[in-house]
């Protein structure tokens, strides 16, 4: 029942998913060790025909990959960026001057049409563009100028773990190698990815907090914000309970109304200016009694409700999605499995989509 | 109990909402009578300056209207968008090159205190800047270059109405004007919102079927997306139903799983390339039997659990998202009243939001 304990293979729900996430220290450490250097290379090629805005494409868990890959253009870097609506090019023919800008594609199979599609049209319209996926041998891959290989090995689960934190990590150093950064940030993680993973026993004792809820809120800001939106998406194709996630500014403007004790909340605390920015949020949600469960650092979980430490001694704060989304994806197998269902078995949710 | 018949006002609850929500008709017209002229004199200004990319920043109700206007922006004109990450300019303090970069920031009240700050970063930064507010001696327009007065009068309920669909108009009217347009197709607009209000009985007849929802999907693509979003926020912060909205591709990307007997589906079809983009998603609702309702047009309401017809002949897809949120918002009205609650006391909907 646990990610680390697994009972006889063809009776235990969630198998697949839970052998795919305890595989996320070893991806990372294949990252490191085997594909940095090739990253590298991209990267510096890419700076070179300097790309003065970038857009990102993706949908579903890469869709919050590409969010991470923004804030840290944005931060690092000071490119502007834009996540595109993928509709403005596939069914309205938009087909933009991309002159100087860097397209991204995010995908964990690479075979979407619709990725492959408006890549493509990208690169006609003049963009330089990169694909980032699990599949060297993609469509897209090979629509692409450009080539990342996330090497996570085959994802047979259905709800995207590995593919993920891989995604981040793989992003994080593209975006150091573009700004000339040595992404030596990213070397504790793997060991640090070890020991949560280790920690499951206390991620199964917050799912029973879970186990009947009807909703959940999740909030963050900052670097953790595609954390808090990955795990309610995580949430939702697992145990299909309504997870909305807001960034905490935003949950101020209006959805906190449904807080209160009608709604658990979730809040993605990153060591640093992240954190410093949700404060007046968490200050709110504590004020009006809400139930709240923190993933972040200590001194942040002991005002809480609940949650669950985080380690932040030497991490830099831009790196910390790639570790705080792992207690989250555990959460969301855990509440899944207390609510008898399955997380291997999602009801709808297909490995490619085929949208077009 | 509805929009147009409002009863003893001191115990009627949702009055103002539903005050405002009458008033659209008066304030399209209002802008298309007075405003339009100088709307695009501040669009020929704009355009003389040849932005080359689009940055979109706004929270809540207005990050839906600027998200239609990024649509526009990429369809109509083929400038490449962003809506931007306000955190990394406030909380991580990011200062991007902003050299040809056009920033629209979208607030009612103008007021908002990160905002003016990111807005004022920009233009520090570079950037062309454009506040579009309905508060023209706001400290937001004071700070921005140019400035867009979206005429919709003062705004007291807390769910944002008027100001939506005047945002709306504004910026459909700009993007003409930064391309030359004529904007004609927006001239019969306030007729056509004068006609849905009138049909306030028929949206009354449809709320009946949430009273009881724990949870509702609400879908679309292209143009009718950001009217899906207002939707889910409108019902979110009157009902507090967990109201969770998805671009089609999305949706068939997880948490379609969420779908089938547990959660009824909005679906919000535009009469074009949007609606024929979503016909695949459709579909598959339809497959699942999922209860399906959708605002749209005749043939596709016919197909459908139920809905609401929108009249599409003669109004071009693109002004389409101008009437859509109309029937949606009077649906979030009624669904509110419906539970016996008061949609103008939300539990914690502040007017401005104090976010830094």
């Amino acid at each position: 029942m646990t990610a680390t304990t697994p009972g006889p293979q063809s009776e235990q729900p969630g198998r697949i998913m839970s052998r795919e996430m305890a595989e996320q220290p070893a991806v990372l450490r294949r990252i490191l060790e085997s594909g940095a250097r090739k990253i590298r290379a991209v990267a510096e090629q890419v700076a070179a025909k300097k790309p003065r805005f970038v857009l990102l494409t993706a949908r579903g868990t890469s869709d919050n990959a590409a969010l991470y890959a923004k804030y840290l253009l944005e931060i690092r870097l000071g490119i502007p960026c834009g996540l595109t609506s993928m509709s403005t090019t596939t069914a309205y023919g938009a087909r933009p001057d991309l002159t100087d800008v860097l397209v991204i594609t995010v995908s964990q199979s690479g075979g979407s049409p619709d990725l492959v599609a408006s890549t493509k049209a990208a690169r006609d319209a003049g963009a330089i563009t990169l694909a980032v996926t699990n599949n060297p041998d993609s469509p897209l891959a090979a629509v692409s100028e450009y080539h990342i290989d996330i090497m996570a090995g085959p994802e047979k689960a259905l709800p995207a773990t590995k593919t993920y934190t891989a995604s981040l990590l793989a992003l994080y150093l593209f975006v150091e190698g573009l700004h000339g950064g040595d992404g030596s940030a990213a070397k504790p993680l793997p060991d640090l990815a070890d020991k949560l993973l280790a920690r499951h026993d206390e991620v199964k004792a917050l799912a029973s907090r879970y186990r009947f809820a009807e909703r959940m809120v999740i909030t963050s800001r900052g670097y953790g914000y595609p954390t808090a939106k990955e795990a309610a998406l995580k949430l939702m194709e697992t145990s299909y309970i309504p997870a909305l996630s807001y960034s905490g500014a935003d949950l101020l403007h209006g959805p906190l109304a449904m807080v209160d004790n009608i709604s658990p909340v979730i809040a993605v605390v990153t060591d640093g200016k992240g954190g410093e920015a949700l404060q007046p949020v968490l200050d709110r949600l504590r004020g009006r009694g809400a139930d709240l469960v923190v993933i972040g650092p200590k001194a942040q979980v002991e005002q809480a409700s609940a949650g669950f430490v985080l380690p932040t001694e030497g991490v830099a704060e831009e790196v910390q999605p790639i570790l705080e989304i792992i207690p989250l994806q555990l959460l969301a197998y855990e509440v899944t499995i207390a609510r008898g269902q399955d997380p291997d078995a999602p009801r709808a949710l297909a490995k490619v989509t085929e949208t077009r």
